[in-house]
């Protein structure tokens, strides 16, 4: 907020308002240091946002005549909503770095494991065989189009505010334009077309993108939990999330705490939607809602990209359990390729009703699936044991998996610099 | 799902898996009127989604060697999650075009009303002087937001989904990519880096979008609500929304329809946020909570559009009323511009206290604003009587509402056609 | 809605307010088959509700003098707010149906594996061995809670609403207050204690109370869903969700949907909780954002509810893969027994270091937990091999899981009626 | 988190399970002063949680042999969830003291102004006269709705939690029932039927119902906000909300302060109910994203309520101001009753459309309301002047507004002790 006063007021002195001893003034006296954020939150309250307390203590720290011009022009809202746009603009470069930390550590894993063979997964129930890299290869996609997104939002969703108290500049006479744009200009955010008190798509859309980027950081942690489950143990966290009381667990703690942050962006952006209905020139209470919720989906957002990271750039990869998981469903998973293979000769319906008979048997415990499939009749006649024998082998049925591999590097390395 | 289906033929016979003629006659069995909805929806639950009975519909329909092709190489949720994306463009066009007619109201408002003064308000208290033209303009300006994001989305947010059973593309063996790239082009969808079965911004970035655009229409239409007060009746709804006991209200039945479905937007826009953490290769319910929730999306962003159309393009102004309310607070409002007169040379915090003064005492009854100003010495001494009057006139303290009205109309003319 | 209007009629009757024979004739008309709910949904758009045709429909239909008397002293939303309340009583019995189904089964599944040991798992890793008539039992005790809720708000939480236009009964002079006891009492509806147009904790409670039974269903079933998964297996779901392409593969697919319904229920509670902010005597938007939210939290909390049901009705339970799955992990799910065993003689914290180690050095390979613990000379001083024996049978350390099944079955015997 | 630790040990000494000097040693260590909350939130994140360094200070805290027996038999969660139940109770006890100060500040309002004549506004039109007591009534009896379920949530939906690891009681032996029951009664909490670390009813009610409170609170701040703008002006807030920079103007500052937080609970509230879907024995995630969002809808719920009740206690009503606004319509707000009068000679269609015809006309100027109805012949044939004249009168078509106020007062005597 005070970034956003020493701004007005060297604005206010490039458009020949103020004199511009008087703003260099103000703009010393703009540090945080010098103010007493719990006082001036508590006088808030009675004056319905912080900026009434604010100004009068900095009016009291500004020496001589210079205060006189602290605040010229400006309503509360125009210093509250551009300090947001200036937090968030911190903000989202800390979270683009734990976002592009967590792409590299993607990329690094689609690369190397573009060839560890691992079962797909659909309902949770084994499919076909993919890669591991595949599965990373769609992590990293997924987290480049967050990224941009919340770079599109830094670049040029962050708009100055800048309307006085009813959105027309009246105060400032016929220079309210010039101030406007230089005040954007001095702070690097975008000029609004018209001030946007209560045209809040700007506030709502960063908090969509924080819940879009937060969606796809809590996909990565799901599979991640999923795959580091004691019976599945595909993965490891690199750190040890000991129990108060289980010495031997090796809880997910990471994944978790993404989850836990990640789950709230939604209802936060949520909250942050519905507050757009904002009524006439300053809404009463629906911006007051803004506040806090911003905070939160920012601070959340970056605490799970923060965590995926971490989860992500030592994670423990272990190659020998997801072959071992694929293997014990003896070749069930490949019933597709079998069925497309004899669709080709059949049609589609009857290998689909001859293939899943036989896997159905095999699930039911007796033979293995090759068996069944070699003790079917109808299945011998268009299918030899050998044509069998390549059609199980999961490292032969993974389709465009390492091209997809590839593409999704691609895009990588165009969209990130090394 | 059938257009899905059929581009999905044409896709394969373009890349030689299947014979032209096969894809042909696929092609023209996909006429939804030859199929049953209701009892595919039926029998979709069964199944878990509908693509199971409708592909053994349409194999059933598709006479002769054709049949053995359907659906090939593709798995229900290729089928479901690209017809989404149809459909979500059809409905993404019907929603613009009633964007662009409340956006073509709001112009025209802008422009009529460029000079129509009215009171500002905040917190629904009068604040200062505006232009029913200023606040044309700061609808049309968030109009002209929301309308570029839907453009976006329209034009590069919907692409083809194919990647079989577990994004592998793995039954269209070296093929895949080809396959995919036809698809997608014969649809007019993009293609996708890697398949998004299970990575689902797009979906959510859809739904946060159309909040979006019914957050920007929500607050029009509380602003229409809230100048159609009996009491402070500026403008007035075209169609006379009669109720069922009251012969003579003018309800806003038009704006409460408005908020009506726009309020419900975001809480759509947030299941399907919450719904990207999605398990593996295919989610386990996480994905089906999208359907009919995309839909409804859809189809309340459409409806929010259209009632706003209709409200504004109907809407009658009343600009008497509008300096009737203004003139009700006997220049209280203009108090601010007062201040910021006597600030210049009484400095800030004293010219506000005493203007603060002199407007609680006029507010508390008796004299006229104008009288109290007059009868403070303090004042008196820096400001003469005829400077009093010319601050108090309404028409002379509109800073640059009608250079932000040119600037919003200019910003319209360059991203509306004619 | 024709059941408020005939019932309203028969309350003025009563009243003395309208002849019996018109109250009856009115009666006689309201029935829904002669009437044609698209045409009025449709002429429902411009008057802002349906019941400004429903009544003009009504009124053409009923003969004679009876004519003049229909919906006499209502307002359009006595009727759609006491039609919601009579839909809803309709809807929660069905869902009280399923629920009770649900209730049952968990109770016949606590009951019959009461002694079914299996992993219980936390942050889903295999902690402490349970047993699954405990977790049948857990879930029992959640859906029993939610059972009571929704009993609670179909006996006491559905009230009549009646007020005319703006509250007051003004339009039935002195008796008013008599015709809204008749009207409820007619109904069977609870009797308000002012009119509640404006007041929608009931609307607002009943969709809470919906999300928490979907809450519990959509924790059973996502417990069924990785119950299920191809690598634990312990659970297999009744119906055969057959997949597309995929023959071999045993889908979860009434979990899935219960999942898919119950993701859905929050936020449409949280429309309503939000819809609770309604201006004046009726809102201009919010109640009308209601109607179909609420429907579909009824429909949806059903939909989950009865798939719960059939998947636990006919869940196929696999003991022997549980303890299979107990046992991979070698008796590390036992170090916290072992460790409390220490702990009382080495104190907490050097007992936790000591297990954790030697279940650390297990986990990594080579010996078992038993062998680690056997080769610790510290903890050897302290414990007998017959000790550690004892330690890590997982049957003997169950603690007080069959007296927590015996509970939730006395609870399930006191609260539902066999 | 403290308290359940010290409860514990009690309670298991009770059960005989640890000697009582230990219990009452740990008990007296259980000193908040004595822990840094700081470093054992930033510990907790690798934990997962802050109860694994909080034992480890406690330990380190107790002299002597008792150390050993700190945190016997839990599980962090247990002693988490505990300290929820602890906080909740605590803020539940200081958010009734607001709403109890809402509700008496409701209930003077309502026997004050039981006489005091003013428009009711439907869609924020005028429709009938109502009285402001019956508002307040109705205010009132919302309030006592939603204290009603804070008092039972506080009385019998706080429970202890106390399973261990995964929920057995297991590291207790037999004396697991022992030790849960004294230690809920040690507490003052219900005790559980089965340990509840993944059945969360208990915890997404409490959300539901602070949201329900925090509804109705923002329907009042709501009407507060509406009748204190400019131009009707029937209420003033106490407390004088001054502006930064217009000196005039009478912010409902507190109304306000409640909107913006009680805007905020429902989706917190979603979050906490979308959470209980929670796997297995623990969550991974879930759980966690409750702390935070719990804490938050308690302090916004008591914001909202402590707001709400200083704007109520010293609200300044303006009977005259309501008089006037009625006056303005001219009696048009009348016309529901002579067409009802009317109704019962000419039938309720002809009624309702001569009625309104004359309203229309007044409407659009020229006559008044009653001129126009003296003016049609049609209506006069059965209509007197007279009869016409107390048709317009509002303080004679009140129907039961004081009934109902009565009846609200009766509830609030009985319901809240003076």
């Amino acid at each position: 907020m005070l970034d956003a006063e020493a701004a007005l007021a060297v604005a206010e002195a490039r458009a020949g308002l103020i004199p511009p001893d008087a703003a260099k003034t103000i703009a010393d006296c703009c540090d945080a240091d010098r103010f007493d954020p719990e006082g001036i939150g508590r006088e808030g309250r009675a004056a319905g946002n912080p900026v009434v307390p604010l100004v009068r203590s900095l009016t009291a720290a500004v020496p001589g005549e210079a205060a006189r011009h602290v605040h010229k022009g400006a309503t509360s809202q125009d210093i509250v909503d551009t300090a947001a746009m200036l937090v968030a603009r911190r903000v989202l470069g800390l979270i683009l770095i734990e976002i592009d930390g967590v792409a590299g550590a993607c990329a690094r894993l689609a690369d190397t494991h573009r060839a560890t063979i691992m079962a797909g997964r659909t309902l949770l129930q084994q499919a076909l065989p993919i890669t591991f890299g595949l599965k990373a290869a769609g992590w990293l996609v997924a987290v480049l189009e967050a990224r941009r997104r919340l770079l599109t939002v830094r670049e040029s969703g962050l708009a100055a505010q800048l309307g006085g108290a009813a959105g027309t500049l009246a105060s400032l006479g016929p220079d309210g334009l010039r101030v406007l744009s230089e005040f954007a200009q001095e702070l690097g955010l975008a000029e609004p077309v018209v001030p946007w008190h209560t045209a809040r798509l700007r506030i709502a859309e960063l908090g969509s993108f924080l819940a879009l980027a937060a969606g796809v950081l809590n996909k990565l942690a799901l599979d991640i939990i999923l795959l580091a489950q004691t019976e599945i143990a595909e993965v490891t966290e690199p750190s040890d999330g000991g129990s108060s009381t289980l010495p031997h667990k090796r809880n997910p703690v990471l994944a978790t705490t993404t989850v836990a942050c990640a789950r709230r962006v939604p209802s936060l952006a949520q909250t942050l939607q519905a507050a757009m209905a904002q009524e006439h020139e300053r809404a009463a209470g629906a911006w007051h809602a803004e506040w806090e919720t911003l905070s939160d989906a920012l601070a959340l957002t970056g605490g799970a990209a923060a965590a995926t990271r971490e989860a992500l750039e030592g994670l423990q990869v272990h190659p020998e359990r997801m072959r071992a998981n694929l293997d014990a469903t003896e070749s069930l998973l490949l019933a597709e390729r079998v069925t497309t293979i004899v669709a080709g000769r059949l049609g589609r319906l009857e290998a689909h009703e001859l293939v899943e008979a036989a896997a159905r048997r095999a699930a039911a415990g007796g033979r293995s699936f090759r068996d069944e499939l070699l003790a079917e009749p109808a299945l011998r006649e268009v299918l030899s044991r050998g044509e069998i024998d390549a059609a199980l082998d999961p490292a032969q049925y993974l389709g465009s998996a390492e091209a997809f591999v590839d593409r999704a590097l691609d895009l990588y390395r165009r969209e990130v610099p090394a």
